[in-house]
């Protein structure tokens, strides 16, 4: 059985899971104040090109959503993102839990326009009843986004130049960002997301760890009592050094991008083998999640052997669909899809 | 060094690491429905003799106790714990968070007496502005509590019948039940637990795994759409076989109760060698957790060597200290600490 | 100069004017166990034809919305709307406050389309990630709606119809019952809201009252533990006579609708002088709220003599704007408005 | 029958009636933004001797404690108070449903002593693990006490120094505000109120007002985006010029203090009565509620003339009781309760 389905069905890197093992008996302080936190952190930093940044881990992405947003807004105010952003669908209203509206406006291929939320910002800025109203006090995007899209360097900085413009924080969900980094074309690095961004996570879960995520906020102030915060949104893990290790192991020797490049790598070879079968892909995704259009007898055929995500129909007799690589994905099996594409075709 | 600060200092049992390092590549699906949760599931059904519990596998403690207390109450409704519980002290508020109150009443050695809670449900019972006041919605108790100490198993039937005739529900934070259990002299056992509570959990981070802790509700009508909570609250790991890997291999065995058994016997033997030298327990504990009353020119003495949690002073020139065994917690530790002390005292 | 920005810029009718002075020093029990209470109760009952059901009154509408869906909803569940819903723009985030999405759809004219919710539910119970996304869990309309407009019997029928086969309560917001119950054409009757509606409430602050909104549940257990949410949600007023006074009064003689049917015969006048003048009204709305688009020369001649709502610019020499009338309004005051929109023409 | 259950049992005093019913028609903006509200924003800010304060209406005393404390604190953050507190026992979890947690203290005679605060703030800031904890964030003081008693002007000092010296913010509940200023023997003038606290607020709802109280915050800065959070808590008066109204006419010509004083006096009156046939005050107020124990039997003779509030059984044959006098109280009907007693004695 093929699986396609998503990017955390498998483990760890083989890297991580070594170093898991090697140190398992020892003995650390917790909730993060462990040496291979701090060497993952110093890590981060140098890679970021943001020596003072604050660096936090935590345990998977809807938990760290919900506690950076917590963090950044005061109570009178909401988060601004695509409709299709994560926070807006599929965290069980998380924010709205902790007392907070999702300001959602319409994305375009998983994006938030630039012209979207200066006309949002600019519209509250001119309503005499904008204290009756809920305050924009974040902008959340994600990237990749959630169809698997990537903003051009030029898109992020002219959102960032809105958001300073406006005195609102920048977040940056990157639950996928190896994969971002690593796609071909792409002119954002690393180091302009530090750049650009108040505050953003690397996420580990998705690309090559465990579990966990990274949240980097270049200027520590952005994120006063964080760690406080942390406890109360229950995402402390006691044992943080097991945090502090995968991402000190991610972020050596270049690893991280390196498992971003095998995924991407894969899921453009798929691309290519389903164009070249007259499937063009739905949306245009230089990462690891790609989409089609599929007829459903199609994909029936497909189906006893090889798993992958129903994304809604399209008409009586199509249906889109979601096939998404990892770092983990044998060149074999993507193989082995395209065969069975033949086949079932 | 000697570290006997607290029982989350070690990474996972080697059983554990094992399974983790051999299924690693495995592809599973996520968020619990895997094959290694469902027999974790079942192994727990089993042993608590409860064939129709639900069982739910988060990641940390405080993380569970903020979602299942959230899913037991109504929006009017606090929970009643002794003023030492967890929940009270040092999750940061994270019931709070959630918009409840703990309606916090004296214990007794970390205990909620009996007698305490019953005059708490009477005279809210009695009381004509109840209405304007926070009703008693459940009851948490820690078994072991933070002290260490064990409720006797008349003492939990008789707060489960307290509840019974309140109709709210039993909820125990079992983060160290491994060691209670495992605890010479107790006459309370996992089926007791799931008999007379309505919800509880099963420690996992402190008792042989990475991280943990497995939520049982014998009746699962008691925890309604507990999954979406737990998606809400950020409590829901992407890759659920994590868990339930970990707690499979807990319930193999009779595993985790070896490991109980081991720290507790640890534990004995320090508390025994405190005794002999003359340091009695300042809490009558059988568990993992030994409290004592320490000389401050002894401790500042043993400190170089040996590190444990500073507890409160205790008059001008002693302190009250605590010393934690564990799962991982070799012999040697033991003596060469006793040995310290001698070399100190 | 003439007032027509909103409904709430006078008082109270004499009626409940008198009837307070004559009362003043009574004393009653608080917090609505006075006789007044009770009486207006009764009649509330008796005006929808449901002797069994729960009436509670509370200050203000922000505050209602707020706390009945805080009351209808689980911790997991949002609540519906339209996308113009009061609750979606301008309560400054209080169902999120208390932890709740608003699940905004896109209206027509203010209302929420039976086939859009329709479309909202069926795709979320077909949804397999559903677990991981907000439920819905109750349906809020407002009528008349934020602009005016008025479900028809028919509209309301198929509403409830798809509340009740999925399970879940409509509210119904009356801030403006009386001007929609009064409205010429309607074929919606109070009983009609009290048999198709889980939960709704009659609006005082806008139509005669001082303040104070009546919230009317046919089946009490609709809202169980309602009074302890209303003193959580700080709804609750001490001196709760002052509330039923007024609510026995509008209820005594049909006052209600009388005060209802003034507000709207005078803004029927106005809209038929508007329109008389070449002016047709943007939204059609047969209540006392009445939309124009109008060139912004125009608007700046009358603003120095007649005051009104601004709503928005409507290409770049015209805006909308909005005139409400009351159960105050002088006949006078809208002869006046026509001849002065006569001389600004 | 003769009412000394509680101090809003009548409506209000006669000087706000006259001025409600003359401006009963008059049109003014809505939400506070008209010309008595700012007329009694400027005479608040004299009688405080704060020119800069800020001054916000809000309806009830629940309703404001929640609004203000939600305002004062960050998610982290909870507040301190004596355990005796309204806010800790009447307010049905208000401030918890807003997130955060009552840090309850043993109060004294209803009293939160300086000492007990500065060990609480004391033991936090040397706690190691302070950042599990709740930080106490704001401290909140009743003035009267909800037991009649008074803080001196030194022990008000005291404590203002202690959360000046810490960095939070002193809150105090003036819900009987006149009947403290009023009392003979106190040494606490507004203007003292108004130097040392961060925030208060006058009650209008128990001292003269229909309803309404008062928030001060002498420096605005202390309460950002106040007006939005008051919305967000359904705390926004639609009609706000009936507060303004209300505190407009309360102080002007000293009528506040003059309310106060009357009601204290009867207070004074009826506790005097009451020592004279060997009753003495279980507390010692000199505030308009005065306790005494009285045996059972006694009371059961009073009940079918007198109403008054029980407060909890003293032993077997006696109980608590509370008798409480207000604006209203006529001197006749303290004349005839001490006959009454005469009778029953």
């Amino acid at each position: 059985m093929l699986h396609f389905d998503c990017d955390y069905m498998e483990g760890a890197c083989p890297e991580i899971m070594d170093r898991l093992l090697a140190t398992n008996l020892e003995q650390t302080p917790g909730y993060g104040a462990d040496g291979y936190s701090r060497s993952a952190r110093e890590r981060i930093r140098q890679a970021c090109g943001q020596p003072d940044a604050a660096v936090h881990f935590l345990v998977g992405g809807t938990q760290t959503n919900a506690t950076v947003i917590d963090a950044l807004l005061r109570r009178h105010e909401g988060v601004v993102c695509a409709d299709t952003g994560h926070i807006n669908v599929h965290e069980a209203g998380a924010i709205e839990a902790s007392g907070h509206k999702v300001l959602a406006l319409p994305g375009r291929d998983g994006k938030l326009p630039a012209a979207t939320l200066k006309a949002c910002l600019d519209a509250y800025a001119a309503d005499d009843t904008r204290e009756h109203m809920v305050a924009p006090g974040a902008v959340y995007v994600s990237h990749p986004t959630e169809l698997g899209t990537l903003y051009s360097l030029a898109e992020l900085e002219e959102l960032a130049a809105l958001c300073r413009a406006a005195g609102i924080p920048l977040y940056l969900d990157g639950a996928r960002l190896g994969y971002g980094l690593a796609a071909p074309g792409t002119d954002v690095t690393l180091r302009d997301v530090a750049r650009l961004c108040d505050v953003f996570y690397i996420g580990g879960t998705k690309v090559g760890a465990l579990f966990g995520e990274a949240v980097v906020a270049p200027r520590p102030q952005t994120l006063p009592h964080f760690f406080s915060l942390v406890k109360q949104h229950g995402a402390l893990l006691a044992k943080g050094r097991l945090l502090g290790l995968q991402f000190d192991t991610l972020f050596a020797d270049g690893l991280y991008l390196r498992l971003g490049r095998h995924a991407v790598e894969q899921a453009q070879r798929l691309r290519e083998g389903f164009a070249a079968r007259g499937f063009l892909p739905i949306v245009d995704s230089p990462t690891n999640q790609q989409f089609f259009r599929l007829p459903n007898t199609l994909i029936d055929r497909l189906l006893p052997e090889a798993s992958f995500e129903y994304w809604g129909p399209r008409g009586a007799a199509e249906s889109a669909v979601r096939f998404v690589t990892s770092w983990a994905t044998r060149p074999e099996a993507v193989d082995r899809l395209l065969c069975l594409l033949d086949q079932a075709g």
